[in-house]
């Protein structure tokens, strides 16, 4: 596969990754209740994303870096909207 | 920095982002609920994280690989508690 090709690969799957937490914060916004959505999973995960935005920008992989970037924001908007919902 | 270290970073990132699902299953299997938990999240974050999987298959990097396969049947497994704690 070429490079361009594999960059493709990596632009949507990190497309996907990214929007998928959208669903997450539009139903946290929508039903204002995040009790069963856990703090360590966002918490632990925002951690990881962090270093692959590292990692991305250490291999100078675009794909990797724009996703991560984006689904750092995402991730933290979902504890955000967890706390601010909080019973 | 070196491919090694750059290798290490990528399987602590990865091992975090996959590691980050175990604390949403746990929360799922212990509270036996999910309906705050989005179904579209997690099954576009599978499809994302299959093509994660092909990215790193095709890249040869092991840290992507290891994350992706494990990290996938995590989010396979909301996916599954959710559906069986329905109400």
């Amino acid at each position: 596969m070429s490079p361009e090709s594999l960059d493709v690969l990596g632009l949507v799957a990190g497309g996907l990754t990214t929007f998928s937490f959208v669903p997450q914060v539009w139903k946290l916004w929508r039903t204002q209740s995040g009790a069963d959505v856990s703090y360590g999973m966002f918490l632990l995960f925002s951690l990881g994303v962090l270093l692959w935005l590292v990692y991305g920008v250490l291999l100078n992989a675009t794909p990797i870096i724009v996703a991560n970037a984006a689904t750092l924001f995402l991730a933290l908007l979902v504890v955000a909207l967890k706390f601010r919902y909080r019973r």
